[in-house]
């Protein structure tokens, strides 16, 4: 098979080359030039891949997308409509989406970051105990990612739901399905977004959703920037319907310096990188993919185009 | 049984006396009044008791302490030989402490810290991706809390181990016994203390035991404030061999206004809040204990003077 890696943004292309050809040594893999005449790839591993990598590639049979979320690739025009889409499955992200996810659930429960301001005062002021019950997480999204989440909380004894379309059982975890949204927001003070982006979940953290939470609520958005209304958000801090929120994703990304959010002190900002696909086990895991393909066997992580993820 | 309660710090002694008649309505419990003559009760429950409780109240057999550390307990000069010293055993601080100590790590190993300062001033910059093989965590204890703080780092996939003075298992961590301390701290980058304070650990977080660790090492301290050499820690920080530290205990409580861990940058203090008894789990296991010795059955918790803890 012949592989070709395409990313407008990976900083290390000729990294990820080298690491996949060594894992696929029965293969040719190759990085993906512009200037070359039309090549004869079957498969194309991709990060916001080149707008004519299409063109150029006419052989293609499967994509694989180095993240969990293929928004960005579906919204490509040319997008050839028999390429099997094939996204990222866990790949080091979970574990990081889910820590990143207990660090800011942490901070507020524990009150930490007030037990920073008040260092900053030099005052020895025990605050008062936890009360686990009142520390609800509602995550929404039930894949690898909103499953790990929900473990990792409930393994800390916070009472945890998960929102799913499907509505399946996560361990340890309450589960809701598609039409118990209002339910799983009743019981929800800390919710947790880690949804696939598509047209029905673009926009879904709105007021509408944020004022059926418990008072004093807290939102983590690690999935995507489009899914929040961000005025809604501001707006939300600031009638104290919402106590704060962490935030890596946002419409527009790198975040622009005279931005709301950077100032807001209720408002955690940072770069796009709760989960990150670590080199090593995402280059495993296409290699499996990749030789499961050629031997005829099915794979998961196959993307269903109506369902968009 | 006649039940004292006996605090010099408990804020809501009516509180905790009202919980525990309500919890053991067939029990008499009291509150500690030293204006009242001699009192014939057969077990206290106590957190810092009042020096003359042994001399007001000759009867006692058992001691119930609200805490899990019993060293000033054992410091107590008129101590009776025969009474029998019981230490809480979780009581809800193993899972407060778990996640103290992960809320630390997550920070240092996801530079989650340099994150809000990069917040600060509006930058937009992703650091480098986790290297978890990199962030090995080291638990001193293999009691309760230890355990459990082991258990919560291994679900996040950290490499862990625990050194122990019986070396016992511990669900996915390393075990290491007492002879094995070089190994275990030769192997550790994130040291977290969960010892029993005995005249055996105190000032064990000293410059020799720092200065094995792996390079940028970080110390969470959740035990008590004399197992740490403060100059040590100082003098660690500032030659680059620690890269931080957070600390909840210290050895003058509250820590005196003037001192330097409220100012420096690289330390995260808070007032001795890593881990509360929980009234309501407190008072069941106690009254399970009070119910036990009644039927006369063994109870657990109970101190070995010989071992202090």
């Amino acid at each position: 098979m012949e592989i070709v890696f395409a990313s407008r943004h990976e900083s290390n292309p000729r990294e990820w080359v080298a690491a996949l050809q060594q894992a696929l040594p029965e293969h040719q893999v190759r990085l993906w030039d512009a200037c070359q005449p039309r090549g004869q790839a079957d498969a194309a591993v991709v990060w916001a891949p080149p707008a004519d990598l299409f063109a150029h590639e006419p052989q293609l049979k499967h994509l694989f997308n180095l993240g969990a979320g293929v928004d960005a690739l579906l919204q490509i025009p040319d997008l050839p409509a028999d390429i099997t889409l094939v996204r990222m499955e866990d790949g080091g992200m979970a574990v990081q989406m889910a820590e990143y996810v207990l660090h800011y659930l942490i901070r507020e429960s524990r009150d930490l970051g007030q037990y920073a301001d008040l260092q900053a005062q030099a005052r020895w002021q025990p605050l008062e105990d936890i009360d686990r019950d009142a520390w609800t997480v509602g995550v929404m999204g039930g894949g690898v990612m909103g499953a790990r989440i929900a473990q990792v909380c409930a393994a800390l004894d916070y009472p945890v739901a998960v929102w799913s379309r499907s509505g399946r059982p996560v361990a340890g975890a309450q589960s809701y399905g598609q039409d118990e949204l209002a339910d799983f927001l009743a019981r929800t003070r800390v919710l947790v977004n880690a949804l696939p982006l598509t047209a029905d979940t673009q926009g879904i953290l709105s007021r509408a959703v944020f004022d059926q939470l418990r008072p004093d609520a807290y939102l983590i958005n690690i999935a995507r920037g489009d899914h929040l209304v961000e005025s809604d958000l501001l707006a939300c801090l600031d009638s104290g319907r919402l106590r704060g929120a962490a935030l890596d994703v946002f419409s527009c990304e790198p975040l622009p310096p005279g931005h709301r959010f950077w100032s807001d002190r209720r408002i955690r900002v940072t770069p796009h990188i709760a989960g990150a696909s670590l080199m090593s086990l995402t280059v495993q895991q296409i290699a499996g993919k990749v030789r499961a393909v050629v031997r005829g066997e099915p794979i998961t992580g196959i993307v269903d185009r109506m369902r968009q993820y």
